[in-house]
């Protein structure tokens, strides 16, 4: 059959022939092959990170990813910021009636790739048909576990005036490479997106005096920052000038009025570190491919507790809120 | 704002007020209020469950339940037929552009209701928003993580031919009632939904000597019969006289041309055990309320390796394959 039938989500004969052609055959490990209500693995005492992330980007396939490798290092990313080595993948799938199989087959096998290179399993799933027109093609959901490092100090807690923001590379990327991809905007210089595992570059400076990280997805950096700093005792001021941003993100962005700093990424972490740590930890970033780009962009402030400010380029300050509105829907 | 609109997916300060006003304001825990991207929790050393559930269901409310309760008892059940006690719910929601807020609150709180009956906490999610047309309504999909009791002897592995199969209650409850409600077939009695978290009537035999559970869930009790002989050295005979059935399914299957034994359940649970358990695991079943019609309907026998056999009320024998087509779309 060369298009999914919403009997390959019925639960009966369809449902298990595809998990046992496509995703048993691509995924396989002994934990998913025991096509057990739950997969059941060995976790070491202590804590573990849990997180769950939906992704319904459009298109499918967009220069530099697609749905599936975004959905592993989505989840793979919401782990290991939090200070977790992320292991286990559960993972749903909603597709549309009438999705060709083919499409549903590359996927998978860049659930494979992706799971691969993160170091990652997928131990257990699901499998949905709604009827045409009821969904856009392919949803696909991850949830993940990982095994908290011990001892694992990422907090907000210990975030302190003083201590510096570094941002591990170009901001935008993704957003621009999905639109572009979207829209078919046909720029000269195609964008890439970002879409990257981001737990190696964890592992390099976790120990070296990181407080506390995040990724900045859906709404940017400046709505990451804001989250920061949100209810806390100090602010954030950045220096707009430091924040690295491609030639080619920066034009498409002037060209559609958009900012940088509110379009999503999917390779990129924030790291906060106290002013002693920075050098030590910029360095260690550049040394890896996915940190090559990384820069000092900020520090905690004293001042204008809960906000975000920026210095422009030439020489004000302005206030960076929230993402507000829906700048660009489905990004991921 | 009373409908759902692009931005409150957006990750910005729409997703934010709705998170604050609504998820956090109904599901509060320490690590759901965290607002990290991943809930970071305590778990003793050994073994955990971890699974994952789409849930497409429409109509969204029906008789005895709806999508919020449904998402809550599917991931708790799934847990614990494996035999672990579930305890963390992770929950992404995808909800369409112009879905009416009440909708979502109301959901939002049997999503409550139901993870207090269950014993279980929602400490992480993710909430995304498609446009008009782009999806139907609401899908909701949980995944949860369980941590397995210790020892945990539930595996296939030691089902043996002579060995009982008990079944929890009626079959088809779910699937009509939620048919009719789609259909709005207005038959004469009204089916609810057998729809309800079974980790407390597993709590109650599990250490009574029992060797492996299911929960038959889409493609109903016949298909999850059949996952239990496949590829097993083992078949299974079940007597379809004693496969509890209420009037009201078994006439609205009549009527539809419906195989109860396919109809999908959300309240039950297949056991097996050893012949000299049979009795006592039967008898405590009995007195939970979610077992009260518990019954033996059958046995594992060396014949028919790999097959399900059922006598049939006039005396003769049926094989019972896996559900094959999509009887009923979107039931769960």
């Amino acid at each position: 059959m060369d298009t999914i039938t919403l009997a390959h989500g019925s639960g009966g004969k369809l449902t298990h022939d595809l998990i046992e052609k496509l995703f048993l055959k691509e995924l396989s490990n002994p934990t998913l092959k025991e096509l057990a209500d739950s997969g059941v693995v060995n976790i070491p005492k202590g804590k573990i990170a849990f997180s769950i992330d939906s992704f319904v980007v459009k298109p499918l396939f967009f220069p530099g990813g697609d749905i599936g490798k975004l959905a592993i290092c989505g989840t793979v990313n919401d782990l290991a910021v939090v200070g977790s080595t992320p292991q286990h993948i559960a993972c749903a799938i909603i597709a549309e009636e009438g999705l060709k199989m083919d499409i549903l087959r590359k996927v998978t096998r860049s659930i494979k790739v992706a799971a691969k290179a993160a170091g990652v399993k997928v131990i257990t799933g699901d499998m949905k048909v709604v009827a045409k027109g009821e969904c856009d093609g392919l949803f696909v959901i991850t949830a993940g576990v990982g095994v908290a490092k011990n001892p694992s100090r990422i907090s907000i807690d210990r975030v302190k005036p003083g201590d510096k923001i570094i941002l591990s590379g170009t901001v935008g990327d993704h957003g621009i490479a999905v639109l572009e991809a979207r829209e078919r905007l046909g720029f000269q210089a195609s964008v890439k997106s970002d879409c990257a595992p981001l737990n190696g570059l964890i592992d390099s400076i976790i120990t070296k005096g990181v407080k506390f990280m995040r990724d900045p997805t859906r709404g940017g950096l400046a709505t990451t920052l804001n989250e920061m700093v949100k209810g806390a005792g100090f602010g954030i001021e950045i220096d707009e000038g430091k924040v690295p941003v491609s030639g080619s993100v920066k034009a498409a962005c002037e060209l559609l009025g958009f900012d940088p700093l509110y379009i999503a990424n999917e390779g990129k972490i924030v790291v906060v570190v106290a002013s002693k740590d920075a050098d030590r930890v910029l360095k260690t970033m550049r040394r890896h491919r996915y940190g090559k780009d990384a820069a000092i962009i900020g520090e905690v402030v004293t001042g204008h507790r809960g906000k975000v400010y920026s210095k422009t380029s030439i020489g004000g300050m302005r206030m960076l809120t929230m993402l507000t509105g829906a700048q660009l829907p489905r990004i991921c």
